[in-house]
């Protein structure tokens, strides 16, 4: 029976390491799995001494964030081999590849397809290293592009929440042309990270139509930016753009094949098709199954991204960004984000407990977050007085402004470590409101939520809360990994029947899709208070975010 | 030698303990000092059992907050007696008695003198039993008191800052009246605690000149209430003002001579004069040795009292209370408040820590406020980039609301414990500058200021940044207990110089009053950085104090 199988393989590129998933292709059962983590994890104060010759050499700012390009490839192949080898499937039973990455992490290749950085001329050059999608520091070049678009009228800023940030690729590029034009010069092109795997397995050079519609400005909701935008910018960024990118892959569409060099390294069979790549949060879409106007899903980890599919065209303020076709085909996508969720969760149980609650957590065998979470189940909603704001790591949908900073509301001196738990997880349930409130104010009402991610199958409580406070079931999907899910059905539809996988993406997530595990109700009897409560959220949320800068003062004179 | 020094006792009832000092009337020296604690504590949940009759009665709501008088003379006759026991000291050399008490704490009297919560017929009635200084069951009638005197345009009220507060005597009076009038009836009187244990030490029944100057509107600065103003209250509250409150003694006067009775309870010689009583914080005035316009001193425990003594008369907004002599005789009196400082730091290191912050002071031996300590003595001013308002137990001064809550702003994933700890020190000493600013704004500016009390002999650190942010320098006074020593000469003054002691306060404070033990002095360096913190606590501070309801709602839908 698993000898007539057939399995798609999805490569999920995280932050900190890569997931190779085998999916079988009739029903979206994970047949094997495994995890490798990026030896040099994320790189934020000084280049590898491996690479970097003489000595460690710091890097230029604190907002800086680089990987390490062997990382990606090593962990590939070991999770890859390993996935594969804890089952009996063959190789000639995987019938397409898909690859999903963070976003935009790119970095300047040269001629032969070769990471810039792994050259000896190079390595010490941080600009010739892979800038990680939350490196910040050319968000000085995003504000200038949005001034920029902003004076000349341009109309496809709408769409993307009137500002760009500085984790999109053109102020990345527009930095590294600024201020190391050396490195551009020497590179035959600068790919995102997740082109450059697929290069790497099937020898196609190609922009994917995902990254290019999100991170590139090239949604198709409204006429791309011109040579003029580009030029009024910078000219010499109007260069780099026009002969440094490589060509828009079709969305969703086969590369190549996996050529004989790659097949060997990883131990599969040439020739099996390697769809185009995508974006990790993305790629949660098809696994998610969503198909129908007004679905969304909320992937729900350290940070949230929420993506809705809607047949509605919408500039939407506070989006990160809208496409046609952006996650699936047939919808616009848009996107909307919260930068921290489970991160702001782990900040209490990591820093802000009662000596007494450690002794009682170690006295138990338990760890202090289920300590708090049991017993912060005790509580009542508004119980504790406390309302925050979930803005740790700024605020991105809807206000994008990385200058925010957390706040709590609230506090006497009876208020306890399990109350601030739940109030920062409230917050981000507020907050998830305020993003679907926002959408719906726009004409792009959300109608359906699904949610997948760590949190979503760690946090019971927390998908309660959720669901109380937006007032509509919480669906909780049963993935491991949505995102690994999402990029084995690429690999699935770049097969195409013929090649026993699916003919679109939309067939692949039908059949492939992610069970709904449990919905979470409303309880009526929260709602009535969650409302009042959220109302004095959004007052915040208007006077910090909004009216007054005194909490932007605060965050520059810091920063 | 020592047969020939004379001595002044000085009681210090406090919240919840009793202490008996014994001071050199030549130089302020201790001689001998004993604390006793009240064996009930605080009553805030049920009438005691053994004197209740039958079981645990209790109170009827949750901001009631009672004593047991019993405690007060069992607890004064075991420190008077421990303190003397230490010393050699005569009787014969203690040329006088002073006692401070918390203020307004007041309970029904027969006319026998005896508390009437003692009697069997009423220990069963919640009325019957001493109301403690924080005792805000009586909220609503303090509240219809300032409405009352607004609507009347009273010339007194400015000088109570515009508001009636729930702490003082009136409101409690009321309360009594209205909800116990049979408790009334039967009382012979209502008394301050304070005069209550010097009727018990020497006979006489009145009230002391202090309470009336700050907790029953009889300050001195304008006519004080007339029968109109009390009947356009409420007509039984006129009657029991006219009817059941003792006169005014002199202020800082002699208020009469040790029973024999007293004395042979206490050990003490029969015929020692005893003084007035006086309000527990007040008597740090003396203790500090003020004698010049300008000049605060702040009591620093849980919470802050600042009193300032002037010789302009002015209606300072947001003081907690004005009086003619209030403090000390010749100047006129100011009192403002905090009413969370060493409790807001205690409730850091109480139940905001890491884990790893309890191993390793458990591992160093040292308690977790000396390891925060430690960590935020490291931290620069500002560093933390967060603000804190310091309102946990709500506003005293200059906001004077109790609907006010603790915020934290400018929280990152990165923040620690330390600095939250160090934010809401800082917190407390903007607010202090607050109230100074006030006072400078209203005429009359705050030129030097003392510190005593816990804080200020415990928390080096604290008293640095106090320096920094007010932009003066803080002295602290050597003394265990400043209001113990105040206390003692209030008696070393009504012994009068014919009796070994002095012909005024003002006279014994001059020999008496605490040497300052160190002076921290602004440093520079830090002061630009602290006005533009400070800078944003104002805008915090108005924002949710003044133009904003928001913080109010939430609090009072959580209370």
């Amino acid at each position: 029976m698993e000898q007539n199988r057939r399995y798609a393989l999805g490569l999920d590129f995280g932050t900190l390491s890569v997931r190779a998933v085998l999916i079988d292709t009739k029903d979206g059962r994970t047949a094997g799995s495994a995890v490798s983590e990026y030896p040099h994890g994320v790189i934020d104060h000084a280049l590898p001494v491996d690479t970097a010759g003489e000595s460690n050499r710091d890097l230029p700012g604190p907002d800086w964030a680089l990987e390490h390009p062997q990382d990606w490839l090593d962990c590939m192949a070991e999770a890859v081999r390993k996935a594969v080898s804890e089952t009996k499937i063959r190789p000639g039973q995987i019938i397409g590849i898909g690859v999903d990455f963070t976003c935009s992490t790119l970095l300047p290749v040269d001629k032969a397809g070769d990471a810039l950085c792994l050259t000896e001329k190079w390595s010490g050059n941080p600009h010739a290293w892979p800038k990680l999608w939350k490196h910040h520091a050319g968000a000085a070049y995003a504000d200038r592009l949005t001034e920029t678009a902003k004076v000349r009228g341009e109309l496809w800023l709408p769409y993307y929440g009137r500002r760009i940030s500085s984790e999109w690729a053109v102020p990345k590029i527009w930095q590294t042309a600024a201020e190391a034009p050396e490195v551009v010069d020497a590179a035959d092109c600068i790919m995102e990270a997740g082109d450059w795997i697929v290069r790497k397995l099937c020898g196609t050079k190609g922009l994917n139509a995902t990254a290019a519609g999100y991170k590139y400005l090239r949604g198709g909701m409204a006429p791309a930016p011109d040579h003029d935008f580009y030029a009024a910018a910078d000219h010499v960024l109007a260069g780099v753009i026009e002969e440094k990118i490589p060509d828009v892959l079709p969305a969703f569409s086969c590369a190549g094949k996996l050529t004989e060099q790659a097949a060997e390294w990883l131990g599969l069979a040439a020739g099996t098709p390697v769809a185009a790549a995508g974006i990790d949060a993305h790629a949660a879409v098809p696994a998610a199954g969503l198909n129908r106007a007004g679905q969304m899903v909320i992937t729900m980890g350290t940070s949230s991204c929420h993506m809705l599919i809607s047949d509605r065209k919408a500039a939407v303020p506070g989006t990160f960004g809208t496409a046609v076709d952006g996650f699936i085909p047939g919808f616009y996508g848009y996107e909307a984000g919260q930068s921290a969720v489970g991160d702001s969760f782990a900040w209490v149980t990591d820093n802000l407990v009662p000596g007494r609650y450690v002794q009682e957590a170690a006295a138990r065998g338990i760890t202090i977050h289920q300590l708090l979470t049991e017993k912060a189940e005790q509580l009542r909603p508004g119980e504790s007085g406390l309302v925050a704001l979930d803005w740790l790591n700024g605020n991105r949908s809807i206000l994008n402004d990385a200058s925010l900073s957390g706040l709590i509301m609230g506090l006497t001196l009876h208020t306890r470590a399990e109350e601030i738990y739940r109030a920062e997880i409230e917050a981000t349930a507020y907050g998830t409101r305020m993003i679907n409130d926002n959408f719906a104010a726009s004409g792009v009402p959300v109608e359906e939520i699904r949610v997948t991610g760590g949190i979503s199958r760690k946090n019971r409580m927390a998908m309660q809360i959720y669901a109380d406070v937006l007032h509509q079931p919480v669906h909780i999907l049963d993935a491991a990994s949505g995102s690994a899910l999402g990029a084995a059905m690429y690999g699935a539809a770049a097969a195409g029947s013929a090649g026993g996988g699916y003919d679109s993406l939309t067939d692949a997530s039908e059949a492939m899709k992610a069970p709904v595990r449990e919905t979470v109700e409303p309880g009526a009897e929260n709602e009535a208070v969650y409302d009042e409560l959220y109302d004095i959220y959004r007052e915040l949320h208007d006077q910090f975010g909004r009216q007054s800068d005194v909490m932007k003062r605060l965050r520059r004179r810091h920063i």
